[in-house]
């Protein structure tokens, strides 16, 4: 009988803390890993037994074709491997996690998704923000913003300040977007947040307001760092304050080990 | 030295073993746990050394205010206690996070958040439906279905179509959310889910067309069960199969024990 199975796990944001038991068990028991570029290199430690394999995209390098990790997905679970498919944040979330559940359940091969915490909540909520807060926001968009022409016709549509907005992978449209939210009647004062690489050793933030958000100089090589924009009154709690370090004196022996 | 602490978690849908590792820590070395109404008996038991208190909200019952939870919060840190207070979900996700937050913050109580699994995004996953995927839906717009005031204008703003949309806490409001979407310019045809306590052994789902959403029928009991509404393109890859069973046949030593 052929145990084949491929897990599609979500990582979170970067710390390996930060992953689900589930996720822990499906790498400890691993045969293969294929990771994604986000992934932090403490997470792949957990899975000893495993080979382990880079199949992520990198801004402007040659990398892997989406149709070669179907491929390689489904070679090794018809093998008989247990297959750990690990992406950083949670799979369904601008992961392409679903184009690969399709691969998989096309080709007969048994799989499942295991959830994992998504940037666009996880890492305002480890900068102090809350999404939603009673009286201020009780919605929140999450838009990719890879291309204006998928999140412009949304933002332009959308209510000023009636949703916390969530931007990720939005960190080089940071001017267009700032500029299409204004022109769209929020307000230039509205509190906003730029955060890097959250829960990692190259964690950066910025909070200001959203007209000086198109300014904003990110650190270098950050073009490969995962980032998160988040533009509503929300972001106020964090940055006057009120809710502030959401991670402030965590006595030692509760740290993380290694 | 007082190492009273006070880690505000997310438990995630239900099932523990999607808690993060870092929660799973917490609530092993807590003195006192408050959970809410959402929080599973499983989980719980991960926490043999805290006294456990149960501060959860239920429909149409008399419940503890968020002002004794606060109080409750900073007495037992004050006191030197570790302190886990638990919530359903993620905490900055229509949990009163952020208040329980500020209250600490005004009172120089020492604290963390522990971001967990958002069932805006994990339910439909373990659904099997995506709430973004390539070429059908690059956003999605999270909402709290408590109120049509705070809904409603946000709802009859967004252009139809353009986002996934997943409605918290809005069973109830099911036939007004349906007709207020189908009034905005959303097909009736769009693809609809309603999932009940996804990932606990009460779990129920049903998937069909918008137009059906109002007529739904629940089963008994369900005011009580944390409920997702997904409405959208990505509905379709689920209920057809595409995607389909998201959790097959796991292996059985894979499944969690007890």
């Amino acid at each position: 009988m052929n145990r084949g199975f491929v897990s599609i796990v979500g990582a979170g944001p970067g710390d390996p803390e930060l992953l689900t038991l589930r996720a822990l068990r499906r790498l400890e028991q691993a045969d293969l890993v294929l990771f994604d570029a986000l992934v932090d290199p403490r997470t792949l430690r957990l899975a000893p037994r495993a080979r382990r394999f880079f199949v992520g995209k990198r801004a402007n390098r040659p990398s892997i074709t989406q149709d070669t990790i179907h491929r390689l997905m489904i070679r090794a679970a018809r093998k008989g491997d247990r297959v750990v498919r690990l992406k950083g944040g949670d799979p369904f979330v601008l992961g392409r996690g679903g184009e690969e559940a399709m691969a998989l359940f096309l080709a007969n091969v048994p799989f499942e998704i295991v959830p994992g915490l998504s940037s666009a909540v996880a890492v305002p909520a480890l900068a102090g923000i809350p999404v939603t807060h009673r009286g201020t926001a009780s919605a929140f968009l999450v838009v990719s913003g890879h291309a204006e022409s998928a999140y412009g016709p949304l933002l332009s549509s959308l209510l000023p300040g009636a949703a916390t907005l969530v931007v990720l992978m939005g960190v080089g449209e940071r001017a267009r977007i700032s500029a299409r939210l204004i022109a769209r009647g929020w307000t230039p004062d509205t509190p906003a947040a730029l955060l890097l690489a959250a829960s990692t050793p190259r964690s950066w933030a910025w909070m200001g307001r959203l007209a000086e958000l198109a300014g904003v100089e990110v650190p270098q090589g950050a073009a490969d760092l995962p980032g998160t924009i988040v533009v509503g009154d929300v972001v106020g709690l964090a940055a006057n304050g009120r809710i502030a370090a959401a991670t402030p004196e965590i006595p030692a022996e509760m740290e993380v080990a290694g």
